[in-house]
């Protein structure tokens, strides 16, 4: 029997969607609009996992709407551009990440911040202008205004690109708003998952030296020999943060669990900088007067403008920053939902779209 | 009898001093150092009261020394110079706030952010690299290197130029650090008291609109029509503090008691910075999410460094930053303690040391 979402556009879609909290994700047919002259339909073939996947499929956040197809470090190939469309032609490799809109004329939009946008839209589990709902990435195909589409350079591959349209962008926009992207700076970078790993590559990259905190020990193997991190520090080890107080010039901390703010904000030089890109659910205690006697900065960053997200593609092709991956075929999605919850990835999931996801 | 103060140095001093916790300010003969070759000996004439001589002098923080001689808002006249010192001459109008030494090796002493070398030496209460307790400005006389001297230029009235060392450089350096300095911005100060209401004055000064945050409906006509805020918001009206969501581009935040940070970060714009200036003992609950959602800062800043100092003092004799005070004798300093508790003041008590402090 076809659902409302199966027929309101005119363009089939397939792809995985949750139908409810329990967050298992099943086949799922829909649609999507026809490009408008505006807009880049395009083929996907890689969509990564993002742990926010995770919190929306179970609507942790209370705010999932059904049936919900995930998806928001999308990339492909165009198929087709509507009639006004500049950027982009039949044929290119481009992707899309964390949105799929924004109203296009306040004060952050016209500051190229549509991450700042309170009207923005989100690439899945949203309302769109014309009322239907956002699908993410989950799927064979996207379309959306070629406005919030970016072109992946030809020397990134796909595969390893997706995860740079949320995670990537996710500590490359602060890094780059806070000034931690110089030679000669010394950057943390607080647990090392999917924005964390990317971090250490991107302060690399800058030239910066990086230090990894993290509450496992067995991660310093990784960090410092994998990674390319300069050196490792144990969270609870208090000799070793001790060792480190007043020693970086920035932090990003990706952690989303409650954790004490002050250790790190120690490890800061005066006017340091700790920027959380992770969220955690519940306010953390902030210690003011450590703040103070350092001139020092607690900040939060969410995403990038799409203006800076191309940026950032164009850079990492440039600097073969690329994400660790596994790719996975589509069906095993239900299995890497489980294992990222218990953080069993190295470093990010993306699903291989093009090559397994079969319509049934 | 005489005690060890009053004689480890050469030269007699005089003033009030604190013998113990209960605060109360006795007169006190002590002694200070001879000028050295870059020291800068000056009369004292007038001496600010800050909030933190209330703490200090009744060792609410822990590590007062008695007796204690406050103040940390001291300007007179030379009068003398050693050998070696270059900027001032006998007779030159000068003042000192907060600090009389650092160790002028570190990075921040090097980047002229003495305020933050981590071995500075505090005005009063601290031990000077001699080994002596320093004696704050509440007392006839004052001696310290010429770098943490500055000239108080022809324009500005004495009294009113002291405060100026503590109040007006804390709320002046994160406005300029933070780039809060600009026509055309919005900024808001929470709390109308000894900090609060000189940074209304030097935003006003800025070209920038100011609106005031208080607690107090009462303070509006004064915020508005004597100190030339543009408006004014209650803290506890729901609907003021809702229609100002997302309109401020920073907050200077005067205030020491524990308080709500969520709805202030609500009143900031995208990239908004909320300073902290005052010190609340207590961790504040800092709610994560909200700063993401807009890439907002939480800062703090603590006085300011010398060479800024000075350049906050010129720019306010240039617009005529003149803070608000109720200029006292110095038989009164006690019972100004009592009303500064009460908060009975407008905006900043400045003992007449010159006139009214005399050697019993």
């Amino acid at each position: 029997m076809a659902t409302q979402s199966e027929i309101e556009h005119p363009n089939k879609a397939f792809g995985y969607a949750a139908r409810d909290a329990s967050g298992f994700l099943h086949p799922f047919s829909f649609s999507r609009r026809e490009a408008g002259e505006k807009d880049v339909a395009f083929k996907v073939l890689y969509c990564g996992i993002c742990h926010s996947d995770l919190h929306m499929v179970k609507n942790e956040w209370g705010f999932s709407t059904y049936p919900l197809v995930p998806g928001h470090e999308v990339v492909g190939v165009v198929t087709e551009v509507g009639s006004k469309v500049e950027k982009f032609k039949v044929g290119d490799r481009v992707g899309v990440g964390c949105m799929v809109d924004s109203c296009r004329t306040c004060q952050n939009c016209c500051d190229n911040l549509e991450n700042y946008c309170p009207q923005y839209t989100l690439t899945y589990g949203a309302k769109h202008k014309d009322g239907t709902i956002t699908y993410g990435g989950y799927s064979d195909s996207m379309v959306a205004d070629e406005h919030f589409v970016v072109g992946i350079p030809d020397g990134l591959p796909l595969d390893a690109a997706a995860p740079l349209l949320c995670a990537g962008i996710t500590v490359y926009s602060p890094l780059r708003y806070f000034a931690l992207d110089k030679p000669g700076l010394h950057v943390g970078v607080v647990g090392l998952g999917g924005l964390g790993h990317v971090a250490v590559k991107f302060i690399k990259a800058f030239g910066a030296k990086v230090t990894v905190i993290s509450t496992s020990p067995n991660k310093k193997e990784e960090a410092i020999q994998h990674l390319g991190a300069d050196s490792f520090i144990i969270s609870r080890d208090q000799d070793q943060m001790q060792g480190a107080m007043g020693t970086l010039d920035g932090i990003i901390d990706t952690v989303s669990a409650v954790h004490p703010l002050l250790p790190l904000i120690g490890l800061l030089k005066s006017h340091g900088k700790l920027v959380m890109v992770g969220a955690p659910e519940k306010p953390l205690e902030m210690p003011v007067i450590p703040l103070l006697m350092g001139g020092k900065i607690v900040a939060g960053s969410s995403m990038g403008g799409i203006k800076e997200t191309q940026e950032m593609i164009d850079f990492a092709a440039q600097h073969n920053v690329k994400p660790d991956i596994e790719v996975i075929p589509m069906h095993y999605v239900n299995t890497a939902m489980e294992r990222l919850l218990k953080l069993d990835v190295k470093y990010r999931f993306v699903i291989d779209i093009g090559n397994t996801l079969q319509s049934t």
